[in-house]
């Protein structure tokens, strides 16, 4: 076998075999084969794409190049929660929660991604107090006591991945859906879960900025599970403005715990329930309205709000974060306001460009070795739909000292529009894929 | 500007301009962009190709990035044949010394490239004494004195082609017209003539292996030719079969002083007295007919033989070569013959294995390194059409104590299918374009 044959088959087209595709990515990890070949290799798939068969087994090579995950100490079915990535996206610290306080294990393991924010663990490290590195025993143990443990990825999930990931993202070679399902799911695969709930991200804040693609990338992926014999449904779910009312990091936590005690944004809390739903569906909990309901229930009972306090003290953190957010939080006390030039409505907004205006504040990191800043992020006053009047505030900014405020400010400048007619306000789950 | 954006403009279509092609080209051959950027750029333009413009573009780039010879010191208008490579091609070394006997001058650089044969030079060298390395000066004054001179390239023509081929070569983008086209170009316009005539093969021995792809080549050539104010004509010609009667380094001087004595075989002939006519034609000696009667007239009254000797003497070769070519010439006295299994008609040959076939014998190079054996090569008894009956030979193969017999007659066996019932002859000359 010749890496020139297998870039050859590929760039005509043919369908590759499980020696062909292990041979190219593990040669490749192995340093047998040059980058020159695997970026030609990758391009070659860009146009020529991988079917169905080609996907799960780049997914299971690329999974098994690394540590395979073994839950089985954790009690129950395990059912993951992946999102493709928004801005404002504090989902899992509302989900995790309500699904735990039905008796669903949620085992979460979490990287440290580059982003507009940090990941779910920066965010939950807003707390005082709070650990997210637990042993893997101590990590088990508090899924079988407490229903829930979020923890820092310490594993080594997927290195081919990372590898070829980092190789694409130099070569144009990213946004191809085959590839972009099996990097995802090969990390999935790799996690150890039983079952996957997947929220696919829609719209101009999204890396799916349509509604086809989205469901595209949520039919690959529910398919790799699937030859993979692990149940998954995806979520479809809308992009194209934030998600609730924050993002940042402290105020995000700020914000989950609003919703947790039954002050949530309305679409964001439809958003927590249909995936708390699924992922409890997934689990043999019930029927899917069943668990909905059950869901319902927990956040407007106060069980899930329960679940969350012990949660953080199982992990260490200051439980009078429940109480008293705003003392607790580091949450910046500098603000700057951006404001609407002229009376209308809210008609459009570039969120890809209001999640970059969140990074210019500190809140995120662009390289690996960036230090977040849990103080700073943004208050969304108005979304798409709102009528909003000269001179009124339509983004609050809480900043630092290291904030690169006049750029936020120009971002959010060409990211929001002002329209003269009433537009319709957005749904926010779009489809579901199963 | 970074190489990314530049991969992503052409794996997305768009036109490149030449600031964007120069960046990549140039930045590549200074080690500035690295290969995998390079071959994935590549493999995008293998999927999305080049327009004329940015062909143009590239190939003088290309071109630029090494010397750029200037032949003004020669007398007249200065016309380059270049052929795109077959099996059994010694056409130069009779096509110069009939356009140089009427008086148009050919001043011919060869590389020694790898192939189933030498190269031009290689197989003057096959003549005892020939001088293939002469000074700039030496080769300027012979071609003014004599109208002919071929000597060794060793000037760096095209480095730049050089070091993206050679990643073409291994990342499987050498098929691509737009970059076939480019790499031929780059180094005929730094080889510095005014206009070129190009011998486009067709058929199984060659690059090209049907006629549409061909002409596509062809034009690509000629367009870029145009571009840069160069006239030139292509010739597509049939690699269906070998060319003439034999293939290797002696074998093939020997067929040239044949042909030259009148004893050529007619298609080889008929292509030879069509390049040359092409290249009188560029160089301006009358129209095209007219020239096609004059080289005519040179190879069957003598002057194209005289020149020949003239030209063997000019650089140091034992002129005894044009009337005892069978003793002067290095040629093996051991042979085998490759003969037909059955009863029938020549029906088709791949002529690529026979090739490969000549390789084996060692007349020629896989690596750069390797020593070319002149001794050795092909006899071609049987062309497509020709009856044959079982047990007559269709190949003789001129053999020495290196050559891989056994692989050679098996390749030969592939190669040659004898059908039962009688087949057109193949015509030579399959188009012109200019």
């Amino acid at each position: 076998m010749r890496p020139y044959d297998i870039i050859l088959k590929k760039r005509n087209g043919e369908t590759l075999n499980k020696e062909e595709i292990e041979y190219m990515v593990m040669g490749y990890v192995n340093k047998d084969i040059p980058d020159y070949q695997m970026s030609a290799f990758l391009m070659a798939i860009f146009f020529k794409h991988l079917n169905n068969e080609e996907r799960a087994i780049l997914t299971e090579i690329m999974a098994k190049s690394g540590d395979m995950l073994d839950l089985s100490k954790i009690e129950g079915k395990k059912v993951d929660k992946h999102s493709t990535g928004g801005v404002g996206d504090k989902t899992t610290l509302v989900v995790a929660p309500i699904v735990a306080s039905l008796g669903v294990p949620v085992a979460k393991m979490s990287g440290r991604a580059l982003g507009h924010t940090g990941g779910t663990i920066d965010k939950l490290e807003s707390i005082p107090g709070f650990k997210t590195s637990l042993t893997l025993d101590e990590f088990f143990e508090n899924v079988n006591k407490y229903k829930i443990a979020v923890v820092g990825q310490t594993a080594n999930l997927a290195p081919a991945d990372k590898k070829i990931y980092a190789l694409r993202d130099a070569t144009a070679t990213v946004d191809e859906v085959s590839l972009i399902a099996s990097s995802i799911m090969s990390k999935k695969l790799a996690g150890g879960a039983d079952a996957f709930v997947l929220d696919v991200k829609v719209g101009s804040g999204a890396f799916m900025k349509d509604i086809d693609s989205a469901r595209e990338l949520a039919n690959a992926m529910v398919g790799i599970a699937k030859s993979h014999n692990k149940e998954a449904v995806a979520v479809l779910t809308n992009m194209d403005e934030p998600l609730g009312f924050f993002a940042g990091n402290s105020l995000e936590v700020l914000e989950a715990i609003e919703t947790l005690k039954g002050n949530g944004d309305k679409k964001f809390v439809e958003l927590c329930l249909t995936l708390s739903a699924w992922m409890c569906y997934l689990a043999g909990k019930d029927s899917y309205e069943k668990c909905y309901k059950l869901a319902y229930d927990s956040l407007n009972n106060g069980d899930a709000l329960n679940k969350f306090k012990e949660f953080i003290i199982a992990q260490g953190g200051n439980p009078d974060v429940v109480q008293k957010p705003k003392d607790i939080l580091p949450i910046s006390n500098n603000f700057v306001e951006f404001k609407a030039n002229k009376d209308g409505y809210i008609s459009k907004i570039n969120t890809e460009k209001v999640g970059v205006a969140c990074n210019y504040l500190g809140a995120g990191r662009v390289k690996k070795e960036d230090k977040i800043d849990h103080s700073v992020g943004l208050e969304f006053l108005k979304k798409i739909g709102d009528k909003v009047s000269k001179g009124e505030t339509i983004v609050k900014l809480y900043i630092s000292e290291n904030s690169d405020v006049e750029s936020a400010l120009n971002l959010l400048n060409d990211a929001y529009t002002i329209g003269d007619s009433d537009v319709q306000k957005l749904d926010i789950i779009l489809d579901i894929v199963k």
